[in-house]
């Protein structure tokens, strides 16, 4: 089979993309003397101020590395606000915490992850209400904290309505509620793609604490863990430390969020992101032999495709597989994709699937 | 070398001792008919009762089954009831949960202990100002729960005095105080040996928990864990399932406790054994060869011995090494010791001693 | 409502009955003079005698507390015993490790439960081939030890060659199994009532080290992990103590066991469980509105009642719900029930069902 | 008083400075095009290649964030290796990980820290000896891993025979060896400076696995586990993932050090910080006041001051108290201190000292 050159950046995950050039340039504007390790540094000190801006709260901002880290110290100190150590994490089966962190959540935080079936990763508040069988019986872990993902593992999204209702019902019964944000630029740029769309779906809906995602979103590695209820983050630095994610040289963590949430470059990146994917799903949809729902809602689209055209067009341009069952594989697009990337992949798509098998 | 006729009961351990006949006959009164199981049942409301009254005040008590199971459930409940996850337990580098429990504490709290010099065991307030310097930095484990042991590892005992000062430094800096009881009914008896001095060292004095023990003292095998605090007992039931102290048939932990708390039989056995201790200090300081700084506290004596004499003798009469840099044993009296034993032991130790090495 | 007098004995647990007369005897032989503590003494090598006897071979065998002391110490020591610490442990989603013990598991173990579905509670190898997929993905936690139940928490049985096929496929795929037995009495009176019975689901199938109750079965309190792999079994000793199921008094649980190995009355003692729950079936199935599916393998029956009889009934005389959304409880027999309980609980059902609503 | 121009870098930390030029240039090299995430790509492939290279073997490279994410997951990965879930970690009680930490290691490895005494920071092969008594002792944590330093906490340096001397008793004893190299480089620098000498104090040595420092010596961020005994190492990858150390676009990781590790670029860095401390030594040593024992091995020292001196020497130019006690603080260097930095803290300590108090 002969096909077109292959697009220069794959379809593999927003992971495989690199930094965007602010990005460098911020890191190389930090890198000037000495400053004081651990985070008393100016560059933290203006990325804090950043984040407090964007949230239009005196929020506390723990900056650490990665999604995995954020996630665990957000839920740590959660767990530890509340009075006792005997409570667990609420999940979708499809989260994050639940099915890709190699059980980090339950060694870390020694608790059970108590995971409910959403068909589109997307919790409601009638399952955390039958949850209330639970509470109080001495044979069960006890429910205390919620962990939605905005946007969800499946591309889908919360409107803001939604998760100020799961707000409410878990905050009735005792629990917090935490956002695994890895893709919350995503979220925000099709939600709005304003700071006051950000709030609408978490501060003021209820949200008590997030993971805020940057690597995904143009950094070399950075994420944030925002505390939007001081009562959910007692002791916060403190753990950060103990789950290994408080870094020496703050300063080059937060001269990452600095560049990106200057004159909302965060929210440019990701709708980008996000334009791309829609395009390749009008590329790709039309083509016989490409199954897919509707249009993505963020920056991916799982299409299902004839099986035996699945390897030779990963032979060609990466990607990974997501339901074997149905031949469904994930198309993901990055703040770097470029509209070439998706002519010349729609291009070959086209070429494998037209070819005889 | 001829030795007398062994005594019929060692010196090795109160845990050598069986139970008290009352024990028993409980454990078959108890037995009769279905019941509730895991804490809904006569028995154990009995048994809630009697320490209610005990310690004159609304206490929370959770029956468990050993010495390390009320430790641990303590202290992971105190920890839990602190605002955040990130607090250690002080101790003594002497105590029980850092010397004895193969490291119980730090696998099922997951957290340090902070353990600090005290040559008799016992800690003093000073030391626990020092750790304000830890306070507040974020590199450090915060110290959280203070838990001390009366009588301590060393046959030592605080005065109500001592430990109301420890309480008092340790409520100061916001830090719970543990008591580790296993030998608190030798403590009592020591003490004045009525209810009036268990509650002056413990809930008069600022105790916020403690391990009560009971197998040390006649009973086959329970202890309690005494919420003094209810503030400190957060989702205790929870917890004691979680650390796998729950017992299904509850009724026979409480039933063991019911025996001896009726009529101060609990005081009685450990007088005797206190009494014994003495007894066997008196029969045996006197005999060359036999170093003791000076009658026991409580019920173990702690004799350095002619380095020649401690095996034969250990072979005759079994008994435990305590600090062999310094030719040092522990013999150790129980609620069954006789006078008849301690002749006979003293009467042994005399021949050994005195036979050409 | 005219209503019978109550059976003398509940049909809401095998933990409600009380202990077998020989139990306490047993406890009053062993309660006699001095012995060496933490498990050196005559009782705990009986004990451990009678135990490799009964499984014909060189078992390594650990006296607990209560169930989820022996499923979690089976399960650390399992995963101990695996080369790397990044293992976790599979079960069907009803197993009682994963519903009924309050996270006991995450939190000790510090691991996932790999929970899969299982309508009748009985896993499948073909479920465990499924977790291929997971194996050497560095995302994922590694499937290191499946943990069955034997009767399960439904009361099906496995047979002996459904087990043998779950370690074949188990071991191929290099993990371990475990057997939670907390009433493998039951069990193996139902597969045949003798010692080979025993073996043939258990060492002879391929089993690594299981967990043998006995408190469901006639005991005061005690259980018994049974290493049959020794290389499942390294440390065994140590692990006891650190998740608190170290006993001071070991004689006292052997001693438990001692009287119930003897003469084969652990089978009479499950057989006769067994007999009073086919009684219960025979007596009840045939009342108009109760709904049963079968006679039961075990000493469990699962009734669906119409749900105004439900409650009259339940406080007339204690039992469970099961699945209150098919208004299904659950009634269970013991060691001790007779006849003469279930003809008068079965007259009291027939009285309230037959009440007009 | 009238004090000179403090210097342009501090003297608190190597963790104060920046990142080398040639880091930031790695960097951007790096940012090129779409590659798989963690760890699937050139720059780790190099860098691995590059470890290798430096010790001379196949060893398992694992990059991670920071300092403590390199020990918890070297200790993690060792212990998981060893039979059994019941080793604890020996290490001096100036162990980064036993001090500086915030228990980290208990809360994510949850096991003891087995402290030892040591007043220069060093082990000695007679103090491992010693734990023998602890093990096959149930009641005790069994020693595991040993954890030196290297350079320690205080600045002291082992040779290599005295690791290779605690390596061999480890051994023998049936332990693993780990080395916390968070200054590896200028202990390196210090011991001859070449490849041949790093490979004579670890892999020639006999140390097992360790933490390979890149923060503290010019990178932003960046630390490498370096397996060098395969059986120590098993999961490793995993373990990384589950404390939460797995970076999704690890070439940022690897570029830093593919920068610092090409052409010796990391033991010229460490040769220079080492170098200006002997001169910040030798400026500062002969200033009436300051007490010094003598020059120091790698990059720190830590002298006395009179008590009154040392605030307005700190708030001219930061440093850390070291110990109050003795009125001692630390002043270290880092890869960019320079002679001006060290002439004009001299002069600044000489004018504050000629003060009149």
């Amino acid at each position: 089979m002969e096909l077109p050159a292959a697009p220069e950046r794959s379809f593999a995950s927003d992971n495989s993309a690199g930094a965007h050039p602010a990005v460098l340039e911020s890191l190389a504007r930090a890198n000037h003397g000495h400053v004081i390790a651990y985070g008393a540094d100016d560059a933290t000190r203006e990325c804090e101020a950043r984040f407090r801006d964007l949230f239009g709260a005196d929020v506390d901002v723990q900056l650490v590395y990665n999604g995995t880290g954020a996630n665990i110290l957000a839920l740590a100190t959660m767990l530890g606000s509340l009075p006792g150590p005997h409570h667990g994490v609420v999940c979708s089966s499809w989260a994050h915490i639940n099915v890709d962190e190699t059980g980090a959540p339950e060694r870390v935080l020694a608790t059970k992850l108590i995971d409910l079936p959403a068909p589109d990763a997307k919790l409601v508040p009638e399952q955390l209400a039958e949850l209330a069988h639970l509470q109080g019986v001495q044979h069960h872990v006890q429910p205390g904290v919620v962990s939605l993902t905005q946007a969800t593992e499946l591309g889908t999204l919360y409107t803001a309505d939604e998760i100020a209702a799961l707000c409410d019902q878990a905050h009735r019964m005792g629990m917090l509620v935490h956002l695994d944000g890895a893709r919350i630029a995503n979220a925000t740029a099709a939600l709005g793609g304003t700071p006051a769309a950000l709030r609408s779906f978490t501060i003021d809906a209820g949200v008590d604490a997030l993971s805020f995602g940057g690597t995904k979103n143009g950094l070399l590695g950075a994420e944030a863990v925002i505390f939007l209820n001081p009562l959910a983050a007692v002791g916060s630095a403190f753990v950060r430390k103990q789950v290994t994610q408080l870094s020496s040289k703050m300063r080059f963590l937060a001269a990452q969020f600095n560049a990106i949430l200057d004159e909302g470059l965060w929210l440019d990146l990701a709708s980008h992101a996000n334009a791309m994917a829609r395009e390749l799903y009008l590329r790709t949809s039309c083509i016989d032999g490409v199954i897919l729902d509707g249009p993505p809602a963020v920056n991916s689209v799982f299409p299902s495709l004839p099986r035996p055209a699945i390897e030779p067009l990963r032979d060609w341009c990466f990607f990974w597989d997501w339901d074997e069952s149905r031949d469904q594989v994930r198309w993901m697009t990055a703040w770097d994709t470029t509209v070439d990337d998706i002519e010349r992949f729609a291009e070959g798509v086209r070429a494998v699937l037209a070819a005889p098998v």
